[in-house]
């Protein structure tokens, strides 16, 4: 039986923007895994039970509920350690934690460009649930809250140096080829591409080619996903 | 022969304060090679010639002269391969790529709330040299442009957060033992503690328990090396 990955989803089912969720995408793609993704709303605290919270990826394998992007690439490591690795074998995992810890932090700089447009794209059951947390947490509105951000777009593109200079001597931050290190980055800028149509990456960033890279992998399973041409 | 490696110094020649140094330094440890450290000042360009350029870390392993501290890293990888691993294996080495530009990054980072400490370390000889190069590349005196540094302190510990969450789940970058990731990120604060009292890091963080353990390395490599006890 196909594994199933519960998946954020907007108004429009097939806009599927978590970017924790499309770690896990990508993970299972390496893996060479068939999954089901179902359409998943923030609201949809039930579906989601078994796994014990309320968020998303979600995974059910057979009897098991596993949530949480790094425990759930760390559980399609150890349970399908005949496949391609995610991580690059030997200190691999360690050294992947911190990309996942980036990508996290990533998604906390790339919030508050796109905060507003996710509530377009949101199911119509969602977008008060979305507001009310989001402006509690960031205690503003959201439209104040994005309301600078072509001021605040270079300094977020220089804090992507590292980031740059590395993609200038290698495809992937993996190497020749992904791992998960790439997944975990990407996750926060296929995010963004799916919900929002503001240029965040300028196209002579070595990292915007890096990210058309990972548009392109496994038969364009991101870059084909509803969102932005941007 | 013991490999040579010329080895930043203040006017205390026993003050060895490079962040690029240090990464090499650990490595050297790490590949468990003896090494001799020349100490070196930022205006003995001569002396390091035949390296092509005219920055430290320099190493001279029998007829050839190496420069930058991760070209230095893969040399010492390669050429001593049958040693402990500096990345890990597989796709360690590129994995360990973006950690050498984040290295880079903290300099960058750190340099705004030392600079000026650095000037009282330096030989005399360095002294004019280091504040003509360093107050044109920031365009202000190093008295100015260090002036605020303890306002700019919390955000500074906050852009941490993907390092310290990283190091909540494991001892080091690397895993349950250090690798060149580490180096790198390390050398950085140790720069900042063999030049300055100035307190960086919390003690209640654990990136500051983590550069206690660095500084345990390798019979206390590092942290017997001049410096402050901060």
């Amino acid at each position: 039986m196909a594994l199933r990955l519960y998946d954020l989803a907007g108004a429009n089912p097939e806009r599927r923007f978590s970017p924790y969720c499309w770690r896990i995408r990508l993970a299972l793609a390496h893996k060479e895994l068939p999954i089901e993704t179902i359409p998943w709303r923030f609201t949809d605290k039930e579906a989601i039970a078994p796994s014990g919270q309320g968020r998303v990826p979600v995974l059910v394998d057979g009897e098991r509920w596993i949530a949480d992007s790094w425990p759930l690439a760390n559980y399609l490591e150890d349970a399908y350690a005949d496949r391609p690795s995610l991580f690059g074998g030997l200190a691999g995992r360690p050294l992947s934690r911190f990309y996942s810890c980036l990508g996290d932090t990533l998604v906390a700089a790339i919030f508050p460009f796109v905060a507003l447009d996710i509530l377009d794209v949101l199911h119509e059951k969602d977008r008060d649930y979305f507001r009310k947390t989001r402006e509690e947490r960031v205690g503003t509105t959201l439209e104040a809250f994005t309301a600078d951000r072509e001021q605040r777009l270079p300094a977020f593109r220089a804090s992507l140096a590292p980031l740059r200079v590395t993609l200038k001597d290698q495809p992937f931050v993996g190497g020749e080829r992904p791992l998960y290190a790439d997944y975990a980055l990407f996750g926060s800028f296929q995010w963004c591409r799916c919900i929002s149509d503001f240029q965040l990456l300028a196209p002579d960033d070595p990292i915007y080619a890096w990210r058309g890279r990972m548009l392109d992998l496994y038969d364009g399973r991101a870059g084909k996903a509803k969102g932005y041409p941007v």
